[in-house]
């Protein structure tokens, strides 16, 4: 009867994805999920599902791990300020062929395989991100996001296209003709309230917000902007989630409705989070 | 883990979700499913999921046991010449009225409460269908369709409505003027083949076709269209199953891709036929 | 000579037909016009050409008599309340079925039969009028119009047809899942609103307001919207004509340009209303 | 009752208007009723109602007096060989200015005054019309078209203008860069066959085909393409005839539907002609 | 290597291109330009370029000398009141088939032979232009310009014609039905304000806008609206500059971006202005 | 007179324009025009133009020397096969970082920056390039294209980017999941052919076509199709010409209007071949 209790998953989720279809959801896509292999592969399955029932995705995708691995064969140092990549121009180069080279179009590969179309796009397609240099710290060429060409992506996105977006931007002002390195988790949600999306989804290595960090039990399924606020004040909050946080507020103060944090270590648990009644992360609201 | 298992069946779900969307599905709906109320809830449900995935659907439906008791009320005589309704023009008003005016109607509300559009539609609107008197044998106002408007139906279906069509129709020469009932099986493989589309569906009170009438278990899983004839030369196609077969032969012979004959008795049959790899019932190829 | 007084008789018509080509223009069709075979004729030829010249036109359609005539061929008692119908369960079946199967569905056929494209619709198709139950009395499945769909009525004159409504609501709130009963004057006056259309007209038994309702000739060719409120005030209105009058107020408060009420029993009354220059019935302005 | 009459006017000119609404017509425009104002403005008017109930008209203007008078006031000579103007360079300038400066634009201006849409235009607009020159006799600069810019046409149509056409044509190969006089008759058969128009109508100064020519009562209603030439062949058609009745077939053999040769000396005869079931002038047929 | 010096001119052509593509610029063109055979050539290349590069042109042109030359062959005395032409009934005919006739269809015809498509328009097409008679003098039939129907010319434009645009107006009110002589280059400037358009361009007889008037070399290349009020209450500005340089001022208050004073004399002085950094004649900004 | 020089150059590039506009043009960039910092800003600023003016644009792009660069950085072997790049797992991975992250990334920019709009993409990116394994020889991972998805490189051109595209291709059958490396030359022809481009250029470091390779004022400016076929037959072709003219010829075979190979060594070139009478390089006409 394996049939059967499938029919009716379709059937319970069913006003998930009438809420959501025509609509536009953001997703970050770091972590465990792009590394280990069979995790990859479900959430590529996941994205194409989303798009193949009418929901306009928008990919933005992470890739620490690989830069290391091509600055260490170039025998470059890897040099982190304050838990931020340092960024002088060989860097930047290896980032840029790394993200919109390698892993950008490797996820492009692998979404036209499943049976969607992508099209793997960063800052420097269609003027996508401007950014200035970073003025809090000298990081090198790091980049916050001062512009998106909404234009550009919603073509891409009319076109039926999956964008997938490498979290390179144009630089602007003093830096015209330079790459800067952008913060993935913050181009998507800048990207989120730039495209007034329904959701912003950042797939992550946790559970999602746990009011006790040690008790996996503990998670926060639904939280509000305001309740975020006071969880960090209480140092509810631990260290990694405390950015995460901040871009989920930074999206939902743009105008994006929905912000959720999800695991991307179980399989499949962007549709879990998005069409089952229950979920699976945490979701902040409005 | 129920979550896992239903986003597990959404991925298993979506090469058939993706081989269907904007292609144009005619669901032949009666009996059981029809009668019994949680399974007509669970026919709409599975309606509603199929136009929320972007499938165009159309809906023809049965009603013999509403027309019947519709007669009885007003004490008209029920006449049956060898197995088809006989039809004079007092009974063709109460079929009229039971078919366009309430089982097409309510299915419209039904389907709208469960959040889609649909639009209670018969033959006499933008003249539909028109049919000439069937000449076979004497059977009153019985006709036979010989055209299907179908720009009229693109465009109901073009304005993101679900029509559920009644198989009452526009007499033409003679009985210009004149409603003709006509069968609502070969109605549906009419407009499926005029609507060119990628499936009929028959939802009907048998399994599927069985290779013994008399073994659930000898259900005959996929079936060519050549073999289909083959198996009625060689009597193994029951009598109730002849005519459903006959329709199929129609659509397929129309330009229809696949037909399929499945169980209505069994909650979420459509779904499951057309959303899982296995099926339910019995698919008829070219 | 007849030829050239018909060729006037265009030229005169033309400055009429120029100002509502492309408006909307709400009818709504009952009494006498709707027996008489004749008459039905002639209705049905003058909403056929003005479709034909570019107008945007919806018939709203009543149908007491046929209602009345089913519920004695089924033996059920017919019960007013204060001169409104009382309608139970199964009395709002046999109304469904009548409006909805039967009188809508003919007028279409006759329409599409004089060569123009026509959809019969209630209330139940598209959620296009949704009701609440009636407070003020206890008349059983009777309703009060709450919202209309305006895109999806438009939708349909966009496609070309001609809707040819029946006064059927889906029951909101308590009375989701129900149909509910309500005036077809209303539904009129509503849609018009709805529709913000340039011209509601009552096809009546009357010649329209009359001054003396005794005396045909002290018809009341134009009277604006607070001269009709005198007028009930004064108690020149008659009984019948107070409902009639208030459907006009209530479609002219909604938006409506202008509201006519015509005489049915005068062939041809609605063209000759629109498109010359001295009307034949009463003209309500703002 | 004069009223009841135009209803029934309009009704019986619905299966006309009907058969021509989004068709396109070709109307050419000369003689009498050019000149006598009432005339003048009882076609403008037709030509406003036509356009007014969607059919696409086409008005192409003959201006000869108009000429004459003005090569008289500036001392021109008027010559004129086998009953054609001789064109020299002068002729020529005047030509064009009074028929594509005065003609045409008065008529768009009265056409403007009474509610349409007009667009004065001649073969050098858009390069609608190119043509040679004349080759059988020397007739200076009179041409023959050789081809219609359709596409140029067809945009001021969709654009909801009436184009007025001045027979003027731009010179090809030797002529190149000079302008050259067409016939008008000719000119609206040829435009009418380039835009395969549903029908042209010469509006004259004759009744229409006569079987005896000083008998207005022999006038021929109907008469095919074959029988047309017959009647030629057999020496019926009048010497002002033949060249009319030539541009018939012309259009006709090019895929015209139907031409017709009407009296413009009756007051709207246009209408009579298209609007009503007995006409008023010769039809001719394929 | 004159190739070479090309190609850079394309390249410094490149950013003035781009900056107009897609936008509206309307230009008023006579004097020299109109009557120098080589002269007209090199203007009408300039406008077909403009076209073909993807801005939007209006061209509206004068013709006094051509008037002048057919009211002598006419015999018609010419006569002007404070340097305005005196236009009595017979005066606008000719005015009117000189200039909507003549001049405007034969530059039609130059800028369909140097490939583009021109349409000859006047206030009398589509009511493009309405007047009412001026009131400050006694001039007859000259008129000031009061509603310009841009749904009409963007019509035009949009359907790929360049508009040429003979200066004579529709009267209203009093003058309704009658022609009426307006300014060129005044009308140039209210068809620019209602086209919101990006530029307006005078080719002229001068230089531009003169410091001295008889020193070319003291020629103004820009100017704001501001000290252009300055400039001519310091009485620098020439008699004939005051008219042109309030027909700027006018177009600008209407919301034009640019106003260009150019000098028509020297050959392509119109893509010089449009496509050279450093321009040629005067530019007046907001 | 610079300026009117200037002028004069866009009326002559005129006729080039106007014949290409609305067309698709394929550019091959390699070569020094793509090291040489100068050179690269003239190429992007003819391409910019280019766009400008309404003409279609793809870019295809070589890469080899930074590809070298990149894999010396990482101490990887270069291997080349009879002239052909070996392609092992690894070299793959950095000619497609390369390549698509940084060469396609990087001219983006460069175009954005000079006010046009681009997009970076590759075969990966909407399967644009479909590729099965070379047979002739063990090149490792280098493929020849064996479908072009044109429609989506249409929808690319419609939304208004110029594709900027690195030749990397998807693998299909047993290279399902991997990228291949495919000739850039060969890409551009196969993708002009996919589009039925109405040109090909090929930006190269040698004059174009020399009659001998030692004396660049042999060139060749206009050869056709079959007389290369002779050239090469009388061993005219140096060694490296070889290949390309076989790309124009793969190009020209498969619809394409026209191939160039042109200098990208002379700045502008790319302009001066298309926009002026003389051309600069070699032209092969079908």
């Amino acid at each position: 009867m394996q049939n059967k209790t499938e029919a009716s998953g379709l059937i319970r989720a069913l006003p998930h994805i009438r809420a959501l279809r025509g609509k536009t959801l953001v997703v970050k896509y770091g972590g465990s999920a792009m590394i280990n292999a069979e995790l990859k592969k479900a959430v590529v399955d996941d994205i194409v599902f989303i798009a193949a029932v009418g929901i306009r995705v928008v990919l933005v995708h992470g890739g620490g791990p690989e830069i290391d691995a091509m600055l260490k064969a170039t025998g470059k140092e890897i040099r982190f300020v304050d838990g931020l990549r340092y960024t002088d121009e060989e860097t930047m180069d290896i980032v840029q062929m790394v993200l919109c080279g390698k892993v950008s179009k490797d996820i492009c590969a692998l979404i036209q395989g499943a049976g969607a179309q992508a099209m793997g796009l960063c800052g420097l397609d269609g003027g996508l991100l401007e950014a200035v240099r970073v003025k809090t710290a000298d990081l090198g060429l790091v980049g916050d996001i001062r512009r998106v060409n909404r234009d550009f992506l919603e073509k891409a996105l009319d076109s039926g296209s999956i964008p997938v977006i490498s979290s390179v931007a144009m630089g602007t002002g003093e830096d015209a003709g330079k790459s800067l390195n952008v913060n993935a988790d913050t181009a998507a949600a800048v990207i989120a309230a730039a495209l007034t999306a329904e959701k912003l989804v950042l797939v992550t290595d946790v559970r999602g917000i746990l009011r006790n960090v040690l008790e996996p039990e503990s998670l926060i399924s639904t939280v509000s902007r305001r309740e975020l606020d006071e969880l960090r004040e209480a140092g509810v909050l631990s260290k990694g989630m405390i950015p995460k946080s901040e871009c989920c507020a930074l999206a939902l103060d743009g105008g994006v409705k929905k912000a959720h944090i999800i695991d991307g270590r179980i399989p499949h648990s962007l549709l879990t989070e998005l069409f089952t009644d229950e979920g699976i992360g945490t979701l902040i609201t409005v």
